[in-house]
This record gives structure tokens, sequence and C-alpha cells, in this order.
């Protein structure tokens, strides 16, 4: 019996081309635009749910800024390569959660080629101190 | 009777999210970042004409490096917008073309967001000098 | 007598290195990338002149957009090529003004590397109509 | 006595203000343009070494790509704030080495915004087979 992919498995697929731009002149993927197209995948699933993003990423009082961000590269992406990204959101507090992605090569056959994690800390933009995470993001991450 | 609105009429069109990435504090898409959307869309053109684009924009001897570019942003572009790109290249001389972009935010109603005008000449990497458009790009010219 | 070179001439100039993630697959600067490297001389010559960029750039009512780029490309840049931005603002009218950029890579012979022109305009944020550019910009046009 | 602040007592600082292109919607840098930042002060290290930024960062045969990245995230950076990064960079065994880099918001009084690390390890481009650090990065990393 084959496994079952990784990708297979987890909760939402944004799919992309590696785009010209996001190369450099060692021909690949500049590192740090793995976890911006994460970060992509992460607005999709917002606004899958119902987010307005919009609103969401203006700073209105609340904003849920990236306190830590972990990238592990298995393979270069090159202009043209076809990418899905998987995502899963977990709580880690009443006010923080974590998203892991990973970023598959599609194929065939696909092949993982990055692991990215982000930490989200909610926060008062005013005062800098936390605070429970919106009800809509809450819900979004029972979900996901 | 209704004007076929232009972005109707164009070649291709390329649909995307301005992303979180794309913009910058006054809230809106950065304007160096249009243009790039363009180039996405100009690589996607090409790719769906059947050209590797790995192969294309690697330097691989012949090198079609843009030589002009205009813009003219006719409105403000938001995270979580939605946009289409639509192209039009044209021969400019044998090692030469332009392609002309239309950035529409997609509504409803959809409205126009973006012009932007690239200019390419086709050269030799080593020399610098030009040489003639390679058949594929003059085929895709020829049927966009 | 050697002819004053135009870099020399020019009003103010902001240096800088090429940097890696200004590169793309062809080994040199991405075109949208030399537009943003104009802008990062003109936030450096607004803050030479006293102007706090975080406010400015900020939406406090008033935005002065860019409505119009144009960018020709003379010469690739590589990274760690070493480059100079040279700029010129001129008043279009009460509520617009234009900036010309050169972009040199500084030699031993110093090269003109990019020409860019933007066109900026001043409007209300919130109603979108033009208004008076504010003191503090015409007076940095007025002595650059 | 006051205590000597991290950032005067680590190897090289490199300088730069944060630009309106690296700002987002929420009016702060990009969470991924600051490992970017990082990047631009590894690859002053280097060519103020005396290394070769253009041949270095091409594929020549044998590349150094970042296998791992992780960033923590301790203050906004804004549009115009000035930002000093430091860097140290350790051997990890023959073919792979790490730099820890530590983003400064210049004061006064200086605070600390992000600590970043890298892993790279050295590669053969064609066969992907780790291979040994090359002399002069060997070199720079003994004398940092």
């Amino acid at each position: 019996m084959l496994p079952v992919p990784v990708y297979a498995t987890m909760a939402f697929a944004y799919q992309r081309t590696i785009h010209f731009a996001d190369t450099d002149a060692a021909g690949v993927a500049f590192f740090a635009n793995v976890p911006a197209i994460c970060h992509e995948a992460y607005e999709e699933a917002l606004s899958a749910a119902g987010i307005d993003l919009g609103a969401f990423f203006r700073d209105n009082g609340v904003v849920i800024p990236i306190s830590k961000c972990e990238a592990e590269y298995l393979r270069p992406l090159q202009c043209g390569d076809k990418v899905g990204v998987s995502l899963r959101p977990k709580a880690l507090s009443e006010n923080s959660f974590e998203i892991t992605f990973e970023v598959t090569r599609l194929g065939p056959p696909p092949k993982s080629a990055a692991l990215v994690k982000t930490v989200h800390v909610c926060i008062d933009s005013k005062t800098r101190r936390r605070r429970e995470i919106p009800g809509a993001i809450a819900a979004w991450m029972r979900t996901s």
C-alpha cells in the first residue's frame, strides 16, 4: 500500500508558480521569499474563511504580528516551478497561535521543498499588550 | 449599448490577489510591485504557450532584458483585492518587442487600476549585441 | 578638459550596494527593483531635509502616491555592484511634482545604468481629491 | 558601571535605514524582509573580507544555500528607523556553518529588534552533494 503523502493530508492547499521575481542570481527562489509565499497561503486561507484581508492586516487597534519564524529548505525552487502550500494552525495560548506550512514542489512526483513555522501573537497596537485572539481567527483555527 | 470593457477584449488574463507583501505602510500596493505583477502575467503567458520558464529566464547565451518600463497608476490596490492582468505583445523590430499590460481591479464593477508597458530587447549575453528574437517568442507574439 | 560627469552635477547622491535579494535568475537586478532603489534615494533625500519618514509615508490624511513611473535600463547591475543615485525634483503644479533619478554604476569609471522618472500627486486620502503639496515638501523641492 | 551593550561586542555592524519598500500595510517591516536585511549584512561582511560577491553568489559549481533560517521578532521596525546588524559566523562541520545576527534599532537608546540565525551548507551545484567550504569563506569565519 502506498503511503498517503503528507501533502494530501493537510488542511489547505494554496497553489502558485515560482515567479522570476522570487528568484535570485543563484537561479532559485531567494530564501526569504519562501516564508513570504507561505504568508500568501495564510492570507488565502483567511480569505476562504470569510475574513476581510484588507481590514485584517491594517492596523485597527488589534494586530497579530509574527513573533517567530522558522524555515527549513529541502529542495531548490526554480522559476516556473509549481508549488502547493499546505498549512495547519494551532492555538498556543489565549493570545497566540502557530501555523505549520509545507511547501511542496508539485510533480510528478510531488516533493517536499520547504517546511515553515510561524508564531503569531495578538496584541493591542497602541499599548503593545497581549490580548485575546479575535473570534473570527479563533473560529478559523478550529475548522482548519 | 454598453461599451465592451478593454479588459474583456485583451488577449490573456492572469488573475491573482494582492498579497500583504505587495503592500507598504500607506496601505496599498507599493508602486514598483505593480510592474512586477505584470511580469508574472508575462511569465504565465509564456508558460501557457509551452515555453519553459526556467530555461527562458536563465542566462543561456540569449537574454531578453527589459530596456524600458512605463507605468501609470490609476487606482490604489489593497491587500485582498483581486486583480486581473491582460497583456498584448507587439514586435518593434527583429530584436525587440513591447508588451502592453492592463491591471484591472476585479469588481463588481471591474475598474482599471494600472497601465504598464515594457520594452524587451533580445541580446547575446556574452557580447551584449542585439540578436534575433528566438522563434518560440516570435510565435507567441503572433498568436497573442 | 574633461567633461564634468552628469553624476557629479546632480543635487543628491545616495549610495548603496546591489544586494543578492535585488537580483533574479538572470544574474542581474530585477527590473522592478531599480525604481524601488530610486525610491530609497527619495526617502534619504527627504530624511536629510528633516522630514520624518515614518509620519510622511503613513496615511495621515494627506498622501502623495506615485501616479506615473518611467524607467530606462542602460546597463545590467550585478550583486556587489556599488551604485549612486542622484535625483532632482521639479514642481509640475500646485499638487504634483516629478523626480528625475539617475542610477550610476560607480566605477572606475562610473557608468550610467538607469534613468528613472516618477510623478507624485498630493491627495486627501479620504476624498482622493487633489490638494496642495505640504510646505515641508515644497521647501525640499526649492532647495534640491 | 554600565553594561556593554550586546550590539557593541559583536563582530561586524552593517547599518541601514528601513525603507518604505520594506514595510507592509500594518506600517512596519514585513517579517520576511528582516532575514533579507540580515543577508545584506552577510554580503557586506563577505565583501569587507575581500570576497567578490558577484562571483560568490552566482552558481560557479559550488553554492552555499541556506538550509535553515530562524527569526525572532522583538520590536516593530518602521520606515525611517535606523538599524544596525551585527553578525557572528560559526563553523558547524567541514561543509556547513551558521550565522547569528542581531538587528538593533539604533536609538538612543539602541534596542534589540530581531534575532536571526541562518544555516548554510556548501554543495556542488551539479551533484547537490556536500563539499568543503571554500578557503576564503573559512578564512572569513576564523577572523570574524
